[in-house]
């Protein structure tokens, strides 16, 4: 008897049909003699309806109304499938947040989890019901409706598998797994039957929009072996799981992408202690992610500082870095959205010298400017001009030899 | 500095520029120097689309969850409103059923509110901010959501307003007061100015649709005033209250009908006792409500009973009489719903002879044939056939001089 947790995304419950062939995904899973928690998305385009419906009310939501407005998406796909379930025999029970109840901190839009019950869900299982769980949402100490951010679902999915202990967490959504790249940009993509965590954290963080970092971040802490699968197809899937000895033999394993991205210098500031500290504490605080950052060498005491945000904050973060301009005697800023990241990704690059060289190298053959560069021990990120991204991903995927199984 | 709860229902929040205008409204009064609790009902529509989802999922929705999925209409306009009223510069808070918290108990689909928490909203008005409630809903005491019954807005704002002791509720509809009888059927129907707890009750009872018996019922338990207005216009409205000395004087204050009504007659049955409680013991466990009750006199130690439940209880009642058929002995059943109930409602009543009489002799010079008749204090009832709805409702309106302000 095993405990599964099955994620599906807002494709796979986008109407009652769908939601009925989850159904009787849910119930094989069950008659095959496991206990069984689904976490679900809203309806594919309910989330945007709603936002649509904050934007009408307000120039700018108030974040706590507004995560209790769209938090009720998956509200609705819960309570529907538990229906379904119901009506076809097998006993279902919906939870949201506050009844589950997911903890959360108070950083409305992208509330991080504190903390998952798991007293009445494990009741309710003990039960032989299905328990289906709001994913995306959370309550606050207060008892706020918090969301996780885009994409939560994933992230709610991983975070009830590890407090219950689950021995699988299935991400259900439209593609059946990982692909070494892009398949709509790179034909000769070829899907991973396993990944390691870390390529699959740097992977999502670089782009791949398979699986949240978040979701992964946590699997990797609890160790929760989580398997990407096709709502549509029982086919395929890509397991993602800790690293073991023969996965070391691929260098690189896949190239990533990420478009939303803008690029923004503080021209001329002085070179002195302190002075990131002042640029990037209050976008911090406003919770906006800076993702590279890139320091140029000091001329005559003075230097430029260039980073990346993603594509959405980028008039939050050029609001708050113009009111800190004066502050740090900065000479002015530049924004430009006319980037992309492209990534190489690979747990084997730590054991293996000039991979970066030979991603740089073949970039340049193709006459590709790198304006930015960061690197992990697992991944090489250059920023690019936006319309090199497809050029770049169908040069490198093809210089790593990925389309060959290795 | 007065307190006043505000209910807004489905047509005055049905879009966005209508839920505008609620701000506007909610911001004179706050600006008038009243601290303000708002309560809304759903999108007009959204809970029948809610309910139809529902409906698709299953044939016999499981009722828990069905209250779940049903909750979320409010819980939208709630934080559409807040996220409004915070745009517009005035400070707002919504609050669901668990947040207030409402307290009910488990009947889903029709709970009663048990208890209403006070301390977060009062605490909330003590720092200026308008509270906006979702009405309808609430959460039992295992945290289930639950759902107050067609209509159950106007019973949360009462309960809020009876728990806050607030000095007025406002209760804002698409009809601008309660009438001597449907305008829509007697064309020199008036509005009242105002009307007691008891007329209103009995109003309500018998079918008009302006306000839920249960939230006159707390009402009057709580002595809440309550103003019945159009949320699209400033002027008109009826008070209801406490009868005072000078509303003695109007014998016949009102007409009202009910069409929502089935008759079920169960016939030949054994005249001893303890057969009513076989009958209608069963029907109140599944909480489905016996109107008017007669039983004919015995002959032969048999007799006929005969009641009357609304038409959307009828599949389910008589499934569940036909189950106790055998058990009381009984002959058959008999099942009418093509009956309609008119009533004649007024305080002076108690205290002037006659009224009945005047009431059976109007119906029957219209050739009108009473099939059952049920008496209050202050109310006269007559089922008869639905056909002959209107006129009844015109003649009587005419017979007791109702278009003349007393």
């Amino acid at each position: 008897m095993s405990l599964v947790v099955q994620k599906y995304g807002g494709t796979s419950v986008a109407n009652i049909d769908k939601i009925a062939s989850v159904a009787r995904k849910v119930i094989r899973t069950r008659e095959a003699g496991n206990d069984v928690v689904v976490v679900l998305s809203a309806m594919a385009g309910e989330t945007d309806r709603l936002i649509n419906m904050a934007q009408k009310a307000a120039d700018e939501p108030d974040a706590r109304e507004y995560d209790s407005l769209i938090s009720t998406g998956e509200q609705v796909t819960v309570t529907l499938l538990a229906i379904m379930l119901n009506g076809m025999g097998c006993p279902a029970k919906s939870f949201l947040g506050f009844q589950v109840r997911v903890l959360t901190d108070q950083a409305f839009k992208k509330a991080r989890i504190l903390q998952v019950e798991t007293t009445a869900i494990r009741d309710e299982l003990k039960k032989g019901t299905v328990v289906v769980v709001a994913g995306f949402q959370g309550v606050d100490r207060e008892n706020n409706v918090t969301t996780l951010g885009r994409g939560g679902s994933d992230t709610s999915a991983v975070a009830l598998a590890a407090a219950l202990k689950a021995d699988v967490c299935d991400i259900y959504s439209d593609v059946d797994g990982v692909y070494t790249t892009d398949p709509n940009i790179c034909s000769r993509a070829r899907r991973m039957d396993r990944i390691t965590y870390d390529e699959m954290l740097e992977m999502a963080r670089a782009g791949a929009k398979v699986l949240q970092p978040r979701a992964v971040e946590l699997a990797k802490k609890y160790n929760v072996p989580v398997y990407v699968k096709s709502s549509f197809t029982d086919e395929g899937g890509t397991l993602v799981t800790k690293e073991e000895r023969d996965m070391e033999k691929e260098v690189v394993s896949g190239v990533t992408y990420d478009r939303d991205q803008a690029k923004i210098t503080v021209v001329h500031v002085p070179d002195r202690p302190g002075v990131a500290a002042r640029l990037f504490t209050p976008l911090s605080e406003h919770n906006i992610v800076v993702d590279m950052i890139i320091q140029n060498a000091s001329i005559d005491g003075h230097t430029d500082l260039t980073f990346t945000v993603s594509r959405k904050d980028i008039s939050e973060a050029t609001r708050i870095i113009s009111e800190v301009l004066k502050d740090v005697d900065a000479e002015k800023m530049e924004v430009d959205d006319n980037v992309a990241k492209v990534s190489i990704i690979g747990v084997g690059m730590i054991s293996h010298s000039g991979v970066a060289a030979k991603m740089f190298a073949t970039l340049a053959k193709e006459g590709i400017n790198i304006m930015m560069i960061s690197t992990s021990e697992i991944k090489v990120s250059c920023v690019v001009e936006a319309k090199y991204t497809e050029l770049a991903v169908t040069v490198l995927h093809d210089a790593f030899g990925l389309e060959k199984e290795s």
